[in-house]
């Protein structure tokens, strides 16, 4: 017990210092180290075979939606990425040059992809003749270099992996559709998978990315109050296309741009799972996420027995769920806050008294419920209860959110909410951009979306006062 | 039929020019695109597919033999590749170097990982500390950077994806079995899933790896008589511990060095999947590693029912094999040939006259024999047509390999050999390095392996006629 307290003590609380407990979690919970490299992060098995849950789930959403994975070079030639204006001076500040290879300086820089617009663009410059090409529907995973100089493992890294797709359209409409239908395949994701409600919305001409003609969002809200943007869609309209010379010739017998999309989601929402869901014990993880959903602990395993019933309860769960055994000779107190540590949905206690009932102990990671299921049942049942974990979770996260969801009307309420109680605030906005410039100033809070589902707060913008166009979720933001 | 001809005429024939049949293939089968940057290829949707086929298959080989997931940062330290002589010595010349970060000059240039070894190191030498921290069996998905001036697609160019294995154990005979297991989980994947037979061996010390203790290899051959170096597998020993200080406290209390592994295999197996199977029809696919393993060809499906008919076929095969149907309004005869291209193993045609009969055409691509089969009996034998093929194609490729592997007793046969009829050549060495070179810069041939098959060819070095130690394959390589 003594050893179960230090392991918990480890981590700072959540209360105490939120930025300290999530650096504490990404270590003690084995997902990350740090490297040599400086902002650059080593995955670790347990944090990378989260990943590949993530791209598993993710991938196929983007097949059964007609995409295809592609691989683009790393290096984009310094001329290349100069192509479209908005871009470069939206990234050229934060990559990384190649200067040399082997021996020799090269004759032009070649940048570490920051993002691979510019080399979709010249590749669709050269595969796209015809109407019958379009539309391309292309995908890519891969990583990506941005120098940023305050890193945080997951939320902001010099090297992130993520997926970046890449589409291209004959008209406008076709664009658009392909825009909010991807949105609409991160928001699912997000809330189907990893139990975390997300907000969709669009984002201001301010904060929308470099390029792009419109920019959707979905945003989510950590445990801190503190938003986290979670994927975005763009809608690219024919800037690039013109910018590019990607034309083709329509069945009018007419040569015409095409219109283009990207969208992305990466490692960074491994960061919200963790601020999303994680307590003072560690993380927490939803079933559907879980690399391991079940752990099986012996207890007093020393009697005969009982090693036996666990590994056969263990093959028999495999069918079922992803299991783990955890028979090393530490003390079972131990080996569940080690588990604990790790977000394991559910905890199977299995001992001489247990065997002799014909059942085993069920304790839940997010509220430690206890379940006594019957061994015979336990197979049957199981599915149903990481179900209920998972819907548990989201609806735990759901009303954490709307526990943090204020409105204002004023520049006062908002900035009294910001302080005592920070989380998301729908407040009314006139369009202005020196509204949005305003609020940043004073408060470090930006405009987070223009929410699709709309509200009438009041009919004044909460920073001028004058007639107030939309409604705005407002934050401070990872 | 004189659009198919002109599709056909597209590709140079194998005896023509080989080099030039083999860009002819990767182009118009649709497997890659050059790109803007020099030496870089982008990997298009059907190369990309196979691509993700390899991933699938092989990283479900190294979870079975207990290997896990991580991800490394991409950029290595120049201090930090300087750490091992041999190692840094290898690289060096061959690496491409960041030396700004924005607009900042980096205070240490940084190259892109041309291979991870020193930072896997790096990393054991944190979280390795006591005998219950081993073994480490780790493997790594990413693209590496080698700065090459020549390049061809697949088979040498400037960025490649791989994987990289990467382990440590307690002993030196842990290290050994690891390196042995992996080249095995490398030799059964090629020849069980890509119908590649391969030779299993060792590496003389001038070809090992740099840094390596010994090196081990698959070799396979080529439809033109050239080796492919299909993937290795290298023992460290505890060099890389010693230079890392990479220690662990044992049961008997004494601080030791780890030993090491690490083995890979690339993006350039594709390349040998299209020179030891493809034709002068372009690529030829084994069942097991097409993206699309049977496609459905409606004929004259202008008329009422056959398109229906093909939907309807379409539904039921893909319970049993990935199947794809092209109801583009080309002629049968440039769908033929566009298919066939792709090297995809079955092509199933149906139109009124077979429907009538109640059957289908199958044709196979490798040898085009047709099969004519019932329609009730379709979905029940197709995986065994596919089994078929798929040895079909081992076979096919094993008698090419066959017939083109040669003995030789002196310098003048070799040279005979690989001027006249170019292979593998089995021919007895004595050991000596100096050999070696000589028979690099008479005949351009190197040793590909020492085999684990050894059979006495005589008992004189091919070269010097001193006494011979081994029985060495050597041959003109890729």
């Amino acid at each position: 017990m003594a050893k179960n307290k230090k392991l918990v003590e480890a981590i700072t609380s959540m209360n105490e210092d939120f930025a300290r407990w999530y650096t504490d979690v990404v270590k003690k919970a084995d997902l990350v180290e740090y490297s040599g490299v400086k902002g650059c992060m080593i995955i670790r098995p347990y944090g990378y075979a989260l990943w590949e849950l993530i791209q598993k789930e993710l991938d196929r959403r983007f097949k059964e939606t007609g995409h295809e994975n592609v691989y683009m070079p790393m290096f984009i030639p310094e001329s290349l990425l100069q192509k479209e204006k908005d871009h470069v001076e939206g990234f050229a500040p934060e990559v990384a040059w190649v200067t040399h290879g082997g021996e020799e300086q090269l004759t032009e820089r070649l940048c570490v992809r920051p993002t691979s617009e510019t080399l979709f663009c010249d590749h669709y410059k050269d595969i796209i003749q015809s109407y019958r090409d379009l539309p391309k529907l292309y995908n890519q995973w891969c990583s990506v270099v941005r120098w940023e100089k305050t890193t945080r493992p997951f939320l902001r890294s010099v090297e992130f992996l993520w997926q970046e797709g890449h589409t291209a359209h004959a008209t406008a409409e076709e664009a658009q559709e392909e825009t909010i239908r991807m949105l609409n395949v991160y928001a699912s994701f997000c809330e189907e998978v990893l139990a975390i409600p997300v907000i969709k919305g669009q984002k201001t001409d301010k904060e929308k990315f470099a390029g792009a003609h419109s920019t959707y969002t979905i945003e989510s809200l950590m445990h801190d109050g503190k938003a986290l943007q979670s994927g975005t869609s763009h809608n690219f309209g024919d800037g690039f296309a013109q910018a590019f010379g990607i034309q083709y010739l329509d069945k009018d017998n007419q040569l015409k741009h095409v219109h283009q999309t990207s969208w992305g989601m990466s490692t960074r929402i491994i960061g919200a799972i963790i601020m999303v869901h994680g307590d003072d014990s560690g993380l927490v993880l939803p079933p559907r996420i879980a690399p391991t959903q079940l752990v099986i602990v012996p207890v007093q395993q020393q009697v005969e027995g009982v090693l036996d019933k666990a590994y056969e309860l263990k093959e028999k769960l495999s069918k079922v769920c992803r299991v783990k055994i955890d028979d090393s000779d530490k003390m079972p107190g131990w080996k569940f806050a080690e588990h604990e540590m790790r977000g394991i949905p559910l905890r199977l206690e299995v001992g001489p008294k247990d065997i002799e009932k014909n059942q085993v102990v069920l304790v839940k990671r997010h509220n430690r419920e206890k379940l006594f299921v019957s061994m015979d049942e336990l197979e049957a049942k199981l599915p149903q209860i990481l179900e209920d974990v998972q819907t548990a979770l989201y609806e735990k996260a759901l009303n954490m959110r709307t526990s943090k969801t204020f409105t204002a009307k004023t520049m006062d309420e908002m900035e009294e909410i910001l302080n005592k109680t920070p989380g998301f605030i729908k407040a009314m906005w006139c369009g202005d951009e020196a509204c949005e410039n305003t609020i940043k100033e004073k408060m470090a809070a930006t405009s987070r979306c223009i929410p699709f589902e709309q509200e009438q707060i009041s009919d004044k913008c909460v920073c001028c006062q004058k007639d107030a166009k939309k409604m705005v979720y407002w934050g401070r933001a990872y």
